[in-house]
């Protein structure tokens, strides 16, 4: 599909878009630049790309596929760095979990030589760095695209065929929207998980060493949220701020409502909201997405 | 180990215990007992029991083992009627998610009796019902006693090797303290995932299938969480009311303090936390609990 294709950062979610362009031969060549040394060193010695560089401006001469696999917030200056030596027509793309801020990064800096197309793989484990990539990554999750205005409708379309050559199911949206509905499924979520284990944590060390031996009773599936990439994370709530603060403010509001019924004792508000959220997880099971 | 056993109560729990007391032949004759005729017929169906009763009074004479495994809400009225049915020296016990009400209810209407000794294993599933139930729910999960003061150990010991023969590993702590580390580990993120769950079904209807659709960012896990039992969740928190609204307060407190962070662009404390909750998942995955 690409003559060469350039990954920029090699986590867990870069190493494993090298993986499948090796797998599914997507790319003549492929180029992996990382910052960090120790990185470097991890995926040549796990032999995931052809060339291994920590030189970003001359890894992305000649590419006709640039992957920013970098936090939201160093993708201002990877496009700084990269911009004059990008050749026209390269396709440059992104995998980060807020959109709004990449597409106008890409609209400002560089849309009018290559064409951008802001895209976010909605998949990832709790575990960071390219030993815990994996091929199979993207099997079956969907991947929402979110050209810019003025994006050419082609280029579009090959990323489009990329990520469902990487097995993925491709929708395309506006980066507002997506902001808004990721907010609900993903960073809310998240910001909530980092809360109460946050809270757990500050327990004195006895209470919390039987937190951790009880926690099967749902707590660990929120460790399990909270174990993600502290860094890629902290870019996601800083960058998707607005529609997280309106979602947090409606979500304290369901809490003080629940909390004032529990105070009083309002058996029936209690068993009205916890019948209604089990229909959302039937529909989830319905949609095979559970 | 008895002569004959009566679970109250034949839900993912009570026919849970039915099968494995049935598996590891526990008791000679065992009789399940439940209010709904459309439980009762599905045990018939699924012959979990040697009988079925709905004449609770009838059904726990001649017992020496009584499990009661009802909503919290409920063990009240069931003990006011079993009471003066019960034999001297039966052991009675329950599988609740709150001790301390259970406790007070034992000790103050039948503890002169019986053998009292609160329990709780601390397993299930986000479904329900006596279909949902299966032997090795237990197997390898923890289950707390929590005996009344006056309760012979002789007693305790009996109910300890019984989780044990049912695969439980089994801990002894006071009521008061089980609810506190409880609340912690499984009441506090049940009204968590409750409320945001609540919240995304409060959508408009569009953006509601969208979240359904994208759930696997993080929202799916809490939909799990939301989907148990409507009645065994209202009876636990109005249960645990006291520990429940203390844990609120500090996780409000831990949320205000998130949420400023992102307000006012502060990545180092976001960092810091982010760092810092990572760290009880690995103690988590450490303690072979993950």
């Amino acid at each position: 599909m690409f003559q060469k294709a350039v990954i920029v950062g090699l986590g867990l979610i870069g190493s494993s878009v090298a993986r499948i362009i090796r797998l599914r031969r997507l790319a003549l060549r492929l180029v992996g630049v990382d910052a960090s040394v120790d990185v470097c060193k991890q995926v040549r010695a796990l032999q995931l790309v052809d060339e291994v560089s920590s030189d970003l401006a001359a890894a992305v001469v000649g590419a006709d596929l640039v992957v920013l696999a970098v936090p939201v917030g160093t993708i201002e200056s990877v496009v700084e760095i990269i911009r004059d030596h990008l050749a026209e027509g390269t396709l440059l793309t992104d995998v980060g979990s807020v959109k709004s801020t990449v597409s106008a990064i890409f609209e400002a800096r560089v849309a009018a030589k290559v064409h951008c197309v802001p895209a976010h793989p909605i998949a990832g484990t709790e575990h960071s760095g390219p030993q815990a990539g994996f091929a199979e990554l993207f099997e079956n999750r969907w991947c929402i695209l979110t050209p810019l205005e003025r994006t050419d409708p082609d280029a579009v379309n090959r990323l489009k065929t990329f990520w469902e050559r990487c097995g993925s199911k491709v929708e395309i949206m506006t980066a507002q929207h997506h902001d808004l509905v990721l907010g609900i499924t993903s960073h809310l979520p998240h910001l909530i998980a980092y809360t109460i284990v946050g809270t757990a944590n500050d327990l004195e060390s006895e209470l919390k060493s039987e937190v951790i031996k009880y926690s099967a009773g749902g707590f660990r599936d929120f460790t399990r949220i909270a174990a993600s990439n502290p860094t890629m994370w902290r870019d996601i709530f800083l960058s998707n701020r607005t529609a997280v603060m309106d979602l947090l403010r409606r979500f304290g509001d369901d809490l003080s409502r629940l909390q004032t019924a529990i105070e009083e004792g309002d058996g029936e508000l209690l068993i009205d909201v916890f019948t209604r959220t089990r229909e959302i997880r039937n529909a989830i099971v319905d949609s095979g997405q559970a």
